[in-house]
Parts: structure tokens; C-alpha cells; sequence
């Protein structure tokens, strides 16, 4: 399995400097100039930092769009009637979600807020997928009134809820069930929902799934055009995906012939990785596209099933690389034998992942990208908590207070699940392109 | 070791209901009317909940000052020169500080937003104690300029920016050191903040924090009149804390005979611990008072030292019990032969505890207080991620769509780590007294 992205495009701005060896980790932008400054975007990120304070994260425009193409590419160059749906969970906001629509992907929303922020973009609501466990009463309604294309129904409360407020509104609507496969996708046990012990969606193994379709199908004001299922995230194997098709598929086909159910969408979910480290490569989006098309094509003629329409929602496959985290140095303790810590200006509130699911990352200094990474340290937040370290153990040039500390591989799940713990702000977000 | 309160409070308000079996999960003021709802503070949380809608965070008032007052009496009482402080980051906003202040408890702050919020309630800034592992340059500024009485050094990077400060400003400051006592409280590794391999303080073991002190001592602007150290939280033993109040009364007296170190101020931070579960009692306020209060008189009486003011710092403790949560609950999902989730509309965005730390908590059904508890399910959470489950296992009755769930001990570390995860909003907060 090869990690990050061809080698024409990894080496166009880096040259010869230190980040050559990690391309797919930082933004496609990223650079380095003559005075050792990273530069993202075409900006000096040592600039940004100053200018916008830290903790700060910058975004690059050119990297976004790239990875929606790069997704879009690589689905329908195999498999034209592929529709990629971007999973806002992992960060949306309005400038985000404007970027989305302009490269023509569709949405993923799990609640009424980023139902609200599609809306709020005219985001065309044909393209959006409505997901979540527990949907209420008030999000449905909105999700109707919006005219939301897909709603993918998790649980039989949601199946007759739904329903009924869609005979209310005197709407068919477009729905797709959300299977639990029984797949494990061998990541972090919180990120793992295609399991059967899950929260998510119906086990097809305990019949729950078949009459959760055959309900739907007789549901007087549902229209059920497909299935879903989503593994975890991230996933680093491909196998989970084979698994999970063919089972679903041959769900599908046994579902033809029992209730004459015709799979018209087959939404295979998100958990597509991205690099964090140097040690962890992640799959390509080719490697991912061709694994599922082929199962997914493979299976569809052994099973004599038509081929559905493919969705596929990445999130953190998209957005997760583009974001880099900016961070100040102040504190630096030195114990003997034991550890070095350098305190930065941020910590798990506005990145917890390395608490939560105990995530590595890469760092380098951006005010001296080229020095010799000689020092092994621990980059530890500013919050009055233990669990709150950036980094354990990494090797860094000697650093010294208001050095700035750049996090790559931020995008994804960092401002998501930022909180204002310690009565700290959340950080300021900047999107840069062409050095603006 | 016992757990809750005093037997006379416990069953004043709670008569023969279900709720009488865990008096100090619950606010004291909890009962269970003739419906069968649950009562907080004279109000009907069924009410409430439909009122402001959930997820709510009910705060009762009568709690929270009667834990100021217990802390208060019991450490006072056993050692008249004694300063109770509130930790904010538990959770703090500008009605609770108001309270703090009226019932004459000090602040604990560890940045320059909860600094901010004591100075927009006029908090009397003699008795607020600025800690923190990383302070920035404009931080100490702050606390500086608007008088804070006792800055708590954690580091040499801040001993001398702190001491630049004060010199430019023409101020002598009050300062304390954090030590890092390398005592281990036996409580969840994030939470861990004594050890010596950790962010916090300075070790004594390796000398760092003799020089620290020597620093100090020597430094034009600064008044070092004390040391803290903070073992973590929450500490469920009690021995803990005799063996880091021996080591830090045991530095302090060599430091006495090598630096002429007095020590005045002795700050033994926070950990005390609640009860969460029924299975699971914390020691009483009382039992915290006895030990640390007999330890301290001992070791100063042993070691010759003057008896120090004593700073103690509950912030759980005080908030943690006067809180309770009101979730609905939506869809219900059974696995037959695995298990039964039930959804309710809040989760890991307000409460990252039991996905953080592996918390546990209780919970009760709040529109039928009374009823048998019977059904062995688990309570998760409406946000796109496995790991968001409130409670793995718990029994209670029988549930439908729309039954309000109270998960009581909420106040602490709940909404002071609330995300807007899924573009969720945060949940709204309730002071409730005397059925306002």
C-alpha cells in the first residue's frame, strides 16, 4: 500500500527542503522559503501567525479543491454514476461548504445545524444526505421542508416517524437505510460503527435489516431508492470495504427476491484516511476508488443485481490535508532522564484527538523548517489537564520560546470538536491561496 | 471510607422515593412528586425540560452554596486560617462566580478568559490564584494590571517573564511555585498531574525545584510567599495527600534551612472527588479536611515550620453535584442478544467525560422517577461517532420516545468541554431555587 500523492505533483513546490519527505501530510502549497518560513497557500505562515495570534488555522484553498477533484476523478473515471458527498462532520462552515458546491460534490449532514449551513449557501438540497442515529422530530420536519434529496434512516422509530410527518406534509420522500454489516474496520473502537454492538443502523444478521426494509417499502409516503453503510474512520485497510460490499450487496439481491426491492443507490460511507505521521501511510484515493468499484461491479454481476448509483462521503479525506494547526512555543521543561515538554498556546481544546483516540501527528517549526530535527520532545497544550499533549515524543530542531510550531493533517476533526475548555477562544481560521 | 453527606440532609427532601438510595449522586434539594417527576430546587424538571428544551443543565442553587459552606466550615473549623478557592475550569460563568463571591470562596483561574470572568463580576482579585502551565506574555500582563493577588509559577520560562513584567510595571508580585511532588493519586492517567513526568511544576526529585525557589527568592519583583501542588482529580483516597503534603512540607523546611525560605502560603490544589455511581462513594469534605488539616498540623509541628495559611481548591467538589442534565430520549435500538441503545439528543458535545476518561454516571428516568428499573440498556448519544455513549449498562425502566433521562453529578467538566461537534449548539443552563 502506497502512501500519499503522485510524485509529479509532490515535488512541485518543496524542492529540496525538509518537508520533501512528507508531501502527502502537508498542504500541496507548502513550502519552504529562504529564510527557512513554511509557506502554505503562498503566504508565510510566520506572518499569519503573527498577524492573526495563534492558535491558528489555515486552510489551503488549492489543496481543498484539489482533493474534491482528485475524488471526483478517480470514483467516475471507473464508474461514471458516482456521486461524492462530502461528510461535514469532519469541518464544515459557510466558506467550506461554498468551495463544496462549486466543485459539484454533494453533503453529508448529521444534524439540523449543518443542515442549516447548506441551506444558509443554497447548497442544492437534491445532493444532500441526511444521516444520524437520532434525528428529531424538528430536524426531520426542517429536512422536509427543505426539500432534502436523500434522508437515510437509521432505527425503526425514525422509519414510522418519518413517515408519518412526510404523509403530513403530503411528501414522498427519498430514503436509503442505514445497514450495520458486521465489518470491523480495525480502527480506534470509537471511530468503529458498521459493527453489529453499534449504535448505527440495522444488523442484517438479526433479520432487523430485512424487515426494516420490508417496512419501508410498505411505508404509504417513503420512497426507498437504496442502502448505506459506513465502517468507522479512519479505515487504513481496504478489505473492510470489500467485506462490507459484498455483504450488503448480497443483501440487496436477497432483498430483490424476497420483497422485489431494486437498489437504485448504494452509499458505501466515508472512513477514507489521510497521513498523519511519516510511519502511517495511508491508501491513495485511486487505491480506494478501485477496490470498491471493482467489488462493487464484480459483485453486482455475480449477484445479477443492475448497477446502483455509488456514493461515497469523504470528509477527513478531503479537508483533512488542506488544514494546517499554528501554534506559539512558551514554556519549554526540561526534566532530566525523564522528558522534555514544550508548552504551546493551544492543547485538546481546539485538538483532541490525540486524547480522545490517542492520534499522532508530524510537526515542524515553521519559522525554521530546514533546521536539523535533533531533540526529542512532547508538545503539550496550554490546558490545565494532563491528557492535554499535542505530540508525544517527536524529533524537533532545539526549540525556543515564540518559535511557531506548525500541525499538518489538521483539517479534519480538530475545529469539529473544538471547545472552549479553561474559558479559552476557539481559534481563528484562515483561508489562503495564491498568497492572499 | 463513607460516601455522600450527613444522614440529617440526606433524607429532608427525598421521603421514601427511589432517589433516596443515592442522596449525593443527586442535589439535595432532588425529590419525586406525586407524578412521579423528579424535582430539582422546587421545579419540575419534566417542566423545565419541555420548557427550555434538551439537552438542559439544571444548576441547583441550594447545592452549590451549601458545598461552598461545607467546604468552608469543615476546613475552617479544624484550621481557622484557611482559604477555600474555586477551580473554574470544573466550569465556570459570571452567575456562578457571583455565588463564589457571595459565599467568600477565592478563585482559581488558569487563563485570561476565566481571569476575565472574575473581573466582570468584581471578584475580589486578593483572592484569585492565576495557575496555569503555559501563561502568555499578555496573560500575565493582564493579571498584573488588574492586581491578581497570587500568581502560581510553573515553570523558569515564566518565573522570568513574570519577573520582567512586574519589574517594568514597577509591582512586586506574589507568587507561589507549583512543585511536581511525583505522588501518583490513582486516578484516570489524563487526570494525573503530580507525577514527575508530567507538564506541571517543577520536580523536586531532580533539584529543579530548590533552584526554582532560589530564583524566586532572588528575583527583584517577585514575593515568593508559598508552594501548591495539584496531585490531579478526582482522587478517591485519602493517602494521596499525605504523602505530597509530606513531601512539600519536608522541601519546605530544608529549603528554610539552606535559602531561609518561609514558607506562608501552603496551596494542596483540588481532586476531591464526588460520588458518580452508586457503587462507587467518594470520601466526605470532612474526611478531605481531617486528613490534609492532621497531616499539615503534624509535619509543621515535626519539622518546626510555622504553621502556613492553607489554600485549598475544590472545583468538583463544589459544582459537580449541584448539577444534572435532562436529556429526551428518541430512538430505541434492540440487538437482540447484544444490546439495547437508546438515543437521547445530547451526548459527547456536552459531556466528553465517559469517552475521555471512561466516566460513569448514573441515571434516572425523570418523568417516572418511580418506576422499577427493569431493562439493562445503554444510553448513547445523537452525534456521528461510536464513542459517544453517555452510559454503557445501566438499568432502569422500561423507555419510550419522549421519556426525559436525568443524569445527575453533571455539573463539573461537562459543559466546560462542550464542543459544537455535528454543528451541535451547546445546551442551555438552568439555576434553579425555591421553584424559580
Amino acid at each position: 500500500m502506497r502512501g500519499g500523492y503522485p510524485s509529479s505533483r509532490r515535488d512541485a513546490t518543496l524542492g529540496d527542503s525538509e518537508l520533501g519527505t512528507r508531501p502527502s501530510i502537508f498542504p500541496e502549497t507548502a513550502a519552504v522559503d529562504g529564510h527557512g518560513h513554511l509557506l502554505i497557500g503562498g503566504s508565510d505562515t510566520v506572518e499569519l501567525a503573527r498577524g492573526f495570534g495563534t492558535p491558528l488555522y489555515i486552510f489551503d484553498e488549492t489543496t481543498l479543491r484539489h482533493r474534491c477533484s482528485e475524488f471526483i476523478e478517480e470514483f467516475t473515471s471507473r464508474y461514471s454514476d458516482t456521486l461524492v458527498i462530502y461528510a461535514s462532520k469532519a469541518f464544515i462552515n459557510r466558506s467550506l461548504a461554498l468551495i463544496f458546491t462549486e466543485q459539484g460534490l454533494g453533503l453529508d449532514v448529521v444534524s439540523g445545524g449543518e443542515l442549516s449551513i447548506a441551506r444558509s449557501v443554497d447548497f442544492p438540497m437534491e445532493k444532500v444526505y441526511f444521516h444520524g442515529n437520532n434525528k428529531s422530530k424538528e430536524e426531520l420536519e426542517l429536512a422536509l421542508g427543505w426539500g432534502v434529496g436523500h434522508i437515510v434512516v437509521d432505527n425503526f422509530y425514525e422509519l414510522s416517524l418519518l413517515d408519518g410527518l412526510a404523509r403530513e406534509k403530503n411528501i414522498t420522500q427519498q430514503v436509503l437505510l442505514r445497514l450495520s454489516p458486521g465489518v470491523d474496520p480495525h480502527t480506534h473502537r470509537y471511530a468503529t460503527t458498521g459493527v453489529i454492538d453499534s449504535k448505527f443502523g440495522f444488523p442484517i444478521v438479526t433479520l432487523q435489516a430485512e424487515e426494516a426494509l420490508s417496512r419501508a417499502l410498505s411505508s404509504s409516503n417513503l420512497n426507498l431508492i437504496g442502502l448505506h453503510f459506513h465502517l468507522g474512520s479512519p479505515i487504513y485497510e481496504l478489505q473492510p470495504y470489500q467485506e462490507a460490499m459484498r455483504i450488503a450487496l448480497g443483501f440487496a439481491a436477497e432483498m430483490k427476491e424476497r420483497h422485489g426491492f431494486e437498489l437504485r443507490e448504494l452509499d458505501t460511507g466515508g472512513g477514507f484516511a489521510i497521513q498523519y505521521t511519516r510511519g502511517e501511510p495511508a491508501p491513495s484515493v485511486a487505491e480506494y476508488a478501485e477496490v470498491i468499484i471493482e467489488t462493487m461491479l464484480a459483485e453486482c454481476d455475480s449477484l445479477g443485481l443492475e448497477r446502483p448509483r455509488l456514493i461515497v462521503e469523504p470528509g477527513r479525506g478531503i479537508v483533512g490535508q488542506a488544514g494546517v494547526a499554528l501554534y506559539t512555543v512558551g514554556a519549554t521543561k526540561d526534566i532530566p532522564g525523564v522528558r522534555k515538554y514544550i508548552s504551546v498556546d493551544g492543547g485538546i481544546g481546539d485538538n483532541i484527538r490525540p486524547a480522545l483516540y490517542g492520534a499522532r501527528y508530524e510537526a515542524v517549526v515553521a519559522n525554521r523548517a530546514n533546521d536539523e530535527e535533533k531533540e526529542r520532545v512532547t508538545i503539550a497544550g496550554k490546558l490545565c489537564e494532563s491528557g492535554d499533549i499535542l505530540i508525544r515524543d517527536i524529533y524537533l530542531p532545539h526549540l525556543e520560546s515564540g518559535d511557531i510550531i506548525a500541525i499538518p493533517s489538521s483539517g479534519a476533526y480538530c475545529l469539529a470538536m473544538a471547545s472552549n475548555y479553561n474559558s479559552a477562544l476557539k481559534p481563528a481560521i484562515v483561508m489562503v491561496k495564491d498568497g492572499k
